[in-house]
């Protein structure tokens, strides 16, 4: 943590946690008879509760988005440069509200959870789930909050798909609706690098079909492949040529020299890997890209996008950027296409930026204003706490 | 094999044999006793052996580029639609050789073979090989064949790597040069994926190091998750949307169910990753893509392309596929500004295809015009065998 604490940092938080004993009936027709669900919050909540922001994570994040949880934290939150007191995501005007997703691995129940029902850890056998299980958790987490109606909930990627289905499950609890770097649902490609990377960890003997814990072995190998899989992806070709380039690590290309060369990425790529595989479960890792993959805005509706929207009562924002090939931007003109003939408020922009998918996590100044003016003009009221 | 045999087949192809006892000196220093290569020819040589063309094949190619081994074979060699009567390349008019590389797993000596030195398969001790020791082992098969100088060199992908390094490194021995879908180098992604799949075969227990002969255990699932990784990238993000789009091969999206959904394109990739994984020698996989790694034309002309191709003395093809990502366009204009800039005679074109990296293997109906008209544009003196 850097000292003193920066004047736009949200500084120390501490994540809490909420108990929920109510059974939770899954989409798959399973329910979870209570569960756990890890949060911060950042900002004050407002005397008529209207200022709370939702704020959605993707595949591999997690509830701690911004600030510090300790003084000797190396790193703060995955959206610190925009969340904290006159980042685009205010902290003076909003009550933001991060939690680590049901099924997650940060703190919330999943398959690292025990199951009551057996005293072990669920492992693979923690119900699948989809992004409206997700969707229908946090709200009964706002509930408990005593929140009623979101000024916005946003998200990037996986997050901004939990933003979309926020609109149309709760059409009357949702102000503004901001999905970023996002789709409808995934491309045959999406699917299909989702697919190769969930084998590379159910192919680890050390996956132990699932049962690791219980058999105190580790997909290691397996979850770093999937990572490393999933980096390449997040990062643009051009970025990974400028960042990279064929630089090398290790050996040599001369002539005579059988020694293995070593490029840089390859080793920048490893340790990513590795690293990951150490802090990520990989029953979670599963569970997470199968929800990216079920996930299909309009499939209850006909398939008809814009029948869907017809059930939203928000505002929406639609960001993308230029070089992400994983959610390009005509996936997000594909949503904006369907707002527009759904006759809904929508501004779209597609930031120009040569960081691929990884852009929306990342600083770029023209995001930060476009995103810091929408968040801008909405309209809420300062005056008091909720005490 | 389809019966009758079409009249523009190059019909039954039997594989032949050469043994090389001459040491060859590999780029890495080390020192090969003796080789086998196992090639197939089509065509007739002429009186003045002039009408020779080489194939070169690519990282899971092999020496059967064209016609059937025998009635029983379901599929054609995989050039197929490319080499035979009156086809682009004419056996009618051209002599063409096609080889399985040394260090292959298609008969030529390669991992799989003995070791002299130990009696023991080489394994993962095969030596490691650059394109430049492809080049010089395929001049030695010409040797043998009394092939002085070739009409043409030509190969797609790792293969057209082969044919811009005969141009330099034997430029009065090749009078056209042919690559299609290629490249000067890898950029930083591909190097990226070849980095994956080599991790995934070597993090399989059943890699052994390297020595799965001898441990008589095999890293299936490991060569297969590359094979999946590889087909991928090797087809285009639209052609994949085409083929699959999001239809489900098992399980279903209804509400209440919990059965494991499939999709078509899952299931496709698993298929493709276990037959490969089954028939591949992965040794072999793994020393292809370094040699892919590794490749760099200009390095050794300090880095300037334009230098490098003031040496060749041929005239170039290059040919590139419109949704080629994993060689794109813009590598293909990188060779073609390069060759204009040291005043050598070029002729480019960009194929408009859905069909990816894949294309140079696939009917297209300009591509194939395109190369037709290439190769009858060569003259050659037809009158006679070499007899």
């Amino acid at each position: 943590m850097p000292s003193p604490i920066p004047a736009d940092s949200v500084g120390l938080v501490t994540p809490q946690s909420q108990l929920f004993d109510r059974p939770l009936t899954l989409a798959s027709g399973r329910q979870l008879d209570s569960y756990e669900l890890v949060y911060e919050t950042y900002g004050q909540l407002n005397s008529d509760r209207s200022n709370a922001i939702l704020v959605c994570h993707a595949l591999s994040g997690d509830h701690h988005a911004a600030g510090y949880h300790g003084a000797e934290d190396s790193k703060p939150g995955w959206w610190n440069l925009y969340i904290g007191p006159g980042k685009p995501i205010d902290t003076n005007r909003f009550f933001v509200v991060s939690l680590n997703n049901l099924g997650g691995c940060a703190g919330s129940t999943g398959p690292r959870s025990i199951n009551p029902a057996t005293g072990e850890a669920w492992g693979a056998g923690f119900p699948t789930l989809r992004v409206r299980d997700w969707v229908h958790s946090q709200a009964r987490l706002m509930d408990t909050l005593g929140i009623g109606r979101l000024a916005a909930v946003i998200g990037g990627s996986l997050g901004g798909m939990q933003a979309l289905r926020w609109a149309l499950e709760y059409p009357d609890r949702v102000a503004h609706c901001i999905a970023i770097a996002s789709a409808m649902k995934l491309s045959a490609q999406n699917l299909a690098f989702n697919e190769v990377s969930r084998r590379a960890i159910t192919s680890d003997p050390g996956f132990s079909g699932g049962d690791y814990l219980g058999q105190q072995t580790l997909p290691r190998d397996g979850l770093a492949l999937a990572r490393m899989i999933g980096h390449i992806t997040y990062l643009s070709h051009d970025l990974m040529g400028e960042k990279f380039g064929r630089e090398l690590r290790s050996g040599s290309f001369a002539l005579g020299q059988d020694s293995d060369i070593e490029f840089q990425v390859q080793s920048y790529l490893r340790y990513q890997g590795e690293r990951f595989s150490t802090s990520f479960d990989a029953n979670t890792y599963i569970l997470m890209t199968r929800a990216l993959d079920y996930f299909d805005l309009a499939r209850e509706y006909g398939d008809n996008p814009v029948e869907a929207f017809h059930h939203a009562r928000c505002k929406f924002l639609v960001v993308s950027f230029s070089t992400d090939w994983r959610f390009p931007p005509l996936r997000s003109r594909e949503i904006v296409d369907a707002l527009l003939a759904a006759r809904r408020g929508v501004s779209y922009a597609e930031i120009d930026s040569n960081l691929g998918h990884d852009a929306f996590l990342l600083p770029n100044q023209r995001y930060q204003q476009l995103l810091a003016n929408y968040m801008n003009n909405i309209h809420v009221e300062l005056q008091g706490g909720p005490g």
